[in-house]
């Protein structure tokens, strides 16, 4: 997956030498150092391997689901009468609220447990259904308690200007006045967060006041990113750009001028199938204008109750494969290399090259495409995090 | 799931007593009959309980897969060229004319394995990648072994009128009548098919050739189904439903005439949301239609190396709700009672009770409708089958 390479890079009868958690040596076997003759080995019998998978754009860490919700709108309901019986991103709110960060934990481990089953070995998982301060730090604890309970690296992104939470009553500026001055700082003193993310949207927040909340992200020093382009074009991905962001995620009405700002700043741009599938859109996100300017792709699962209750970061290749029509390589590149980058991990994971930490898979396929093409198989083998 | 209960006829509280590998009892645990009393029980703690999952329409059984094929027609290339590097139907054929029968049920286990990992205890096999007497026995012979090698209910389906094989040079007439002949005589006089199937097509037969091959099963006193009205309307549903099928499948294109027919037949509907999925149909199978005549609708995965290479039926019923809105009862039904009747087995299995099979699921989940909701998640805690 290296940059340099051509595709995937792909490399029969390779070898993989492993010093300390990370690749002391990847490449063909005829060219491994003599310095290895003798270490403890492990054959692959011809098994493909891969970097470790990173699911870089996650909401894994949620109480409650809305499957109710989903049913309701399957039986005919209206969004009102949904709203009425208690869903929405409201019902998401409360249970986050209403639960300890150890409910919190309990709760998101299965899903972590699904992710990690199926390679993946980053993930990032964002706040946002708190949207207080209290219950944003409680979440973003609990994403930190996974990487505890589970051998993975996770990377925590707060999210407080996702959405406006009810006790605010409408009043957008007072909100996002306190994501800025009394959320962010709270979250960046306890060191709780790798990254800034909003959602810009006419049903969320304008570009002013992301604008905002990246200046006070600027202040402490944290990277930003960006929900932008989802249902509308509002100029969100080149807002992003305009502050380095290390992403801009859906995209599904990007512009060329978004895409040519994302390039510039070397913005990832990451797609999300699973949320393109699970609310039906029809408006596809441009790939061809994303290869036209060289901008990055990276594929995330989304994971959220609400539009993408998906934990399968192979499905959302096949999905991107089959809806965005982005080829396999695109695909492996998306969760891997792509998907490092967009966590600012690119010089450490997402590949398989000398210095990085050894996080890989080992495949029962006779080839790579398999793992784009099969749907709802996991040919895992083995799944090797920091060499072990 | 009782075809006398109301939707999927949920009971809080319930028990299920088995005896001798079949329901003895299965209702509220309040009525649960005192001689029962003192018998060895398991504790479902809360969780759901539902029939065994039926896969009823798969081509499980192949050699080789289609991965390449995937990956080319991604980058690009034409039909044509698809078919020039050996790509297509004719490709499966040659894989499992090359195969032994040993090969054929070692390729085919991960993919059964897959689906009895998500609660699946009876799933129907095809033949139809043979296409000749030998490779045709050869293919359901495998099939029977999988019964062997796992613990699940496996029915055959002889589908020789699948494709016309290369060596036909085009002759259908002299194909069909093959089949008619030889192929199916010998089937039969083995014992390795439960039931006939044809493909009624433009780019497969016509509704008379398949008429021929339907007069054949009748002389062997096999049940019928057919591949209808995928990709057009031929008349195959209701000729089907003439014969007294047990389904029709696929039906993207079937009129008012033809679901008529099948709710007057008792033919039931096979949809196959995979294979609507991953060759990005866009016409919609008429799901209002069929519930307005009362046809019964199953779902199935359609697993096959070309156009559904899917092995989960929990994502299938996830795509039947998403693509088709089909509800979150009509999904459960379909791939229990109403899988199990495309099968001819609605007396044997498909609900939970008394004298039927102990096949049953116990889920991780607070409500049935999670089985539907999420995508790419198996929260299945325990499968029994036969009652154990
Ligand atoms: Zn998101
Ligand atoms: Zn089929």
């Amino acid at each position: 997956m290296a940059e340099s390479g051509e595709g995937i890079g792909r490399i029969e009868n390779g070898a993989l030498a492993v010093r300390d958690g990370r690749f002391a040596f990847a490449g063909p076997e005829a060219e491994l150092p003599a310095e290895f003759d003798g270490c403890e080995s492990f054959d692959g019998a011809g098994r493909w391997a891969t970097p470790g998978l990173v699911d870089c754009h996650t909401h894994l860490v949620y109480a409650g689901n809305r499957a109710r919700e989903f049913e309701m709108r399957l039986a005919g309901a209206s969004y009102e009468e949904v709203a009425r019986a208690g869903g929405g991103i409201v019902s998401s709110v409360r249970g986050v609220r209403e639960a300890s960060e150890d409910d919190l934990v309990a709760e998101s481990l299965p899903r972590l447990d699904a992710l990690i089953a199926e390679g993946v070995t980053t993930i990032e998982v964002k706040s946002g259904y708190g949207l207080d301060t209290d219950s944003e730090m409680k979440s973003l604890r609990a994403a930190g308690r996974l990487a505890e309970a589970r051998d993975v690296r996770v990377r925590r992104t707060f999210l407080g200007a996702h959405a406006l939470p009810p006790e605010a009553k409408g009043d957008k500026t007072a909100y996002i006045a306190r994501v800025c001055e009394e959320m962010l700082p709270a979250v960046a003193a306890a060191g709780l967060a790798d990254a800034v993310d909003g959602f810009c949207e006419g049903i969320a927040f304008s570009p002013d006041e992301i604008a905002k909340v990246f200046d006070a992200a600027r202040t402490h020093d944290l990277p930003v990113k960006l929900h932008a382009e989802q249902l509308s074009d509002l100029g969100g991905a080149a807002l992003a750009a305009s502050y380095g962001a290390l992403s801009a995620d859906h995209l599904e009405y990007l512009s060329e001028t978004g895409a040519k700002a994302m390039a510039a700043a070397g913005t990832v741009a990451v797609l999300l199938p699973g949320a393109f599938y699970f609310i039906r859109e029809t408006k596809l996100p441009p790939v061809d204008l994303l290869r036209r300017h060289g901008v990055p792709i990276a594929l995330a699962t989304d994971c959220n109750p609400g539009t993408s209750p998906l934990t399968s970061l192979l499905l959302t290749m096949n999905m991107a494969a089959t809806f965005f029509r982005m080829t396999v390589d695109e695909c492996l590149i998306a969760v891997t290399r792509n998907g490092a980058k967009a966590l600012g991990l690119g010089e450490e994971i997402g590949t398989l090259e000398a210095g990085k930490s050894a996080d890989f898979c080992l495949w029962d396929v006779e080839d790579p495409a398999e793992l784009v093409y099969r749907i709802g198989f996991n040919p895992l083998h083995k799944r090797i995090r920091g060499g072990r």
